[in-house]
């Protein structure tokens, strides 16, 4: 289609601002859309029972007829993660490296869509035209392998997205980020420059993949005699494959545990992206034929998760593998914030145990996957945007980032800080907020896919701080009597045969409440309802100081 | 009371060890028992609706007789915030500095004891004989005034308690930590050491108090035209202090925001720890009476505490105050862990309001008030104990603790890393852990003393999770038939208005098992409710994947 003058570009983040994941942005141009990830985030602390949270995808549920493709820069959870969600709502082919679609793909063999969605392997350097725009993949460097940024051509200009990104100068597949592209594109004009935030604040350069590497090589060397049990994100494809090749050059046999752990390694093992020698891997079962020194335990765990193997064998005395004094557990990884008791806590049960525990606070054992701030001034020097959103980061690190850019001359006019649902507009005139799209987060309880809902939530938060008194009563309604019950039954409020004065009490009291009322000449259950509820909160309260929710049903015959 | 040949001490802590707080630890020789500290802890995450966490007094309840004092270091909530909870148990006379039963004064006059309790203010160096023991009251530095390690004389010989300590060369009251009364005691020998091991982990020292000021000097001068909100713990006098003294140089007048902020600066004040010249404090409802440059205001809410002053000026947007971008706000603490994620969401909230924000990651705006590694080691050098047992630290700073000792000579046998409710026994002989006493956490909810336990906390924690379904019918028993009912209830499952259809299948399928089982000759309640929540279990599961608690009652007529 030929470009049109006066088109306007919509630049709308549907998620990653302001909170950790939920990675969703979409351009939007005349009547196509393309859509920039679809990830997952965690939930807040106040979301009881909560999953996952998803995107809000009203507006592109919507618009469906417009869009044109999903563009995903790699394979984390916070950038794929929402894409069942998304694909049981709309139909929509998705564009991504081959590791990105290989992870996608096992994700969705698990839900039941109805239809084959449409992947499509897309080669890096490669150029995909949907509808006016262009995509092109770039390759970055990040903690899982095949990531990409993308280069998109709009009708108003280049836009770029970094994606995830750090510059590795010797990365473990040798293949750093692509610089030249970069500045290749820098050169020829950019309009839009959308980069990730995440360590903006930390100055400096993050090391390199292989300083981990050479850590693990000394600690294998120095713990030699000892069982060595590391844990890492499992989608670290790099990092597998550093310890992998380092325990067969001190023969080790290598077992990998925990479900995430299992699926990334076999799906990275099929796409080629890691190499396992033969007689290498050993089941789980097998881990104790064999002495300690002879095993590496590649595991799950590394954020304290208490489904994860680590916690199972930290916690778990009926689990096959007892760790003792003759282990070494390596944490490498980082806590991601709001996982630093869980992880604490593994680790002090670890040091109680006797067992030898490295992390990151004493040794180079993990390094993060996003670059600091020098390396994206790097990136902003050679990409030369005219216009800069800062994504991918809470709203400090958004604040850190606009004062990077700042700092490499850009004008505060020409940053933009947005808002999840909030539309940039960009034409030939210029740039400016204008107006705002449906947006939000879903809350994922059990394998539904439709929001829990704020009400749901409010009554878990109720429960899980009073619990919940349930009183049920059987009326006569011809002769106004209580002819059974009231019982009384509470979940989370009292222990209830150490309390069982206050129960007969509560029961006491309900009783009277439904009495007074029905002698009082109403026949009304929801003034009876009402009236229990009452009493039996002024009994509570003053005996208990607590608020309980109070239930009541009344039935009558 | 003459000193015994082969008289035992027993050391017993009874919280303390890891966990953050509710440090208490008992000497116990013969019939004397003295108690060191009695603070409270803070609930972990699957705590819902717990307050507070306090030791199980039960071993001291049953030896009452035997005690002859409670010994204070310093008024931190988590060496003092228990003390009401053990006076309500039993009446023990307590000891400490001036300021710390200062604050305990405070804290007792709250609660309802029942008689006046006995609180002897002890002067640093002064020597107080406890039955077999003799105490004496060590200056250290500390982020609270009035802090203090304990040496007791006891029949098998001196111990050392450090309390919570730094070394501070330039403390804000010019009063070093006695560093020559440790060295006095370490050369007429020790028999055991406590050690605090908070920071054990980081080398190096901690700097001076006198840092933050040097610092707030600094920030008060460039950010000289906005309005200054600091918060900080409440109990740190010396850091308000120095705001407030940094303030008057600037010309500003001073509020104190918060509840336990305006108790702490009028306590510091009443004993002559805080001095504040006359028309420098001003009330909240005086601040907007002044411009930006005028005001410097203190507050709480540097742990993001939703219900602190910060919390409501960040958040509230009917509060008195709006944070805007003529504000600078300093977050003069470091967040306990727990807290990231609430401290987080503060300083996200700021930066959209565009208030600068200062937090100790970007500048010494704090300073811990505790030990590290080449601190600690001093006061081993000076020490040079016998025996040695880490306190105050998870389980993964005890052992770094011990790896210290080790450093410092000490040999592993005489290294006791200990666990709550366990019995260190010392004598002529030598030293060996012996047995343990009755010990662990109580959780308190609202203003009962009792325990909560552990049946309600799980009940929550599913309550929580999954959400509860009540069922209720009413059974002729003649009959055998259902007349009323049943009736479904839920709370925190599903949002019953939109779910109607799933509301009147949970009705039916409940109704259908109980006709059901009646028809097949049974009357036996047990096996009616039984029934009914095997069906409904399923029929929520296949329809949801989601569990929620079901509650049947089932009345006779």
């Amino acid at each position: 289609m030929a470009k049109i003058k006066n088109k306007k570009l919509r630049v709308i983040p549907l998620g990653g601002l302001d909170e950790i994941g939920k990675n969703c942005t979409v351009l939007e141009c005349g009547n196509d859309i393309v859509i920039i990830d679809c990830g997952m985030g965690f939930p807040e602390d106040g979301m009881l029972g909560v999953d996952t949270v998803v995107p809000d995808f009203t507006y592109l549920v919507d618009n469906k007829d417009k869009i044109k493709g999903l563009l995903l820069t790699h394979g984390h959870e916070d950038h794929i993660g929402a894409v069942p969600h998304l694909l049981q709502k709309i139909n929509v082919p998705v564009y991504g490296t081959k590791l990105t679609l290989g992870i996608l793909q096992r994700k969705l063999e698990e839900c039941e869509l109805g239809f084959k969605p449409e992947l499509n392997v897309i080669k890096i350097g490669e150029i995909i035209t949907l509808g006016d725009f262009e995509a092109e993949f770039i390759h970055v460097n990040h903690s899982i392998a095949d990531a990409a940024a993308l280069a998109i051509k709009t009708p108003v200009g280049m836009v770029i997205h970094s994606g995830d990104f750090k510059i590795d100068s010797t990365p473990i597949d040798e293949q750093i980020i692509d610089l030249t592209r970069f500045g290749e594109l820098g050169r020829q004009g950019v309009k839009l420059f959308l980069c990730e935030s995440t360590n903006v604040e930390r100055p400096g350069f993050t090391p390199s993949e292989k300083k981990v590497g050479e850590s693990l090589v000394r600690y294998f060397e120095e713990y030699r005699k000892k069982r060595i049990i590391i844990t890492t994100f499992s989608s670290n494809v790099h990092r597998v494959q550093q310890i992998i090749d380092i325990s067969i050059k001190h023969n080790r046999h290598v077992a990998i545990l925990g479900r995430s752990m299992v699926n990334a390694v076999s799906a990275a093992v099929q796409y080629g992206y890691i190499k396992i020698p033969d007689d290498t891997l050993i089941d789980q079962s097998e881990i104790n034929n064999y002495p300690p020194d002879k095993v590496t335990i590649i595991s799950t765990g590394s954020q304290g998760e208490p489904m994860s193997a680590l916690h199972r064998m930290t916690f778990d005395s009926k689990n096959r593998f007892e760790l003792s004094s003759s282990d070494l557990v390596i944490i490498s990884a980082s806590a991601i914030p709001g996982n630093e008791k869980l992880v604490g806590n593994i680790i002090n049960a670890l040091y109680k145990r006797q067992v030898t525990v490295l992390t990151d606070s004493q040794a180079i054992v993990h390094v993060s996957g996003h670059a600091c701030a020098d390396e994206i001034k790097i990136l902003h020097a050679l990409v030369k945007p005219q216009y800069f959103m800062p994504v991918h980061g809470e709203t400090r690190h958004l604040y850190a980032h606009k004062e990077l850019a700042l700092q490499m001359g850009m004008k505060p006019c020409n940053i933009f800080i947005s808002e999840v649902g909030r539309v940039l507009e960009i034409d030939s005139h210029g740039a400016q907020f204008n107006g705002t799209v449906p947006s939000g987060s879903v809350m994922i309880d059990g394998s539904d896919t439709t929001d829990i809902g704020n009400v749901v939530i409010t009554d878990r938060q109720k429960l899980s701080q009073e619990g919940i008194v349930f009183v049920s009563a059987t009326i006569d309604t011809e002769y106004s009597e209580v002819i059974s019950g009231p019982e009384i039954v509470s979940r989370g409020f009292i222990h209830e045969n150490e309390n069982a004065a206050l129960i007969a009490e509560i029961k006491n009291t309900a009783r009277n409440a439904m009495i007074e009322t029905l002698n009082s000449g109403s026949l009304d259950f929801a003034l009876i309802r009402t009236n229990v509820k009452n009493a039996l909160s002024d009994l509570i309260r003053i005996k208990t100081k607590r608020k309980p929710i109070i239930i009541t049903i009344i039935m009558g015959i």
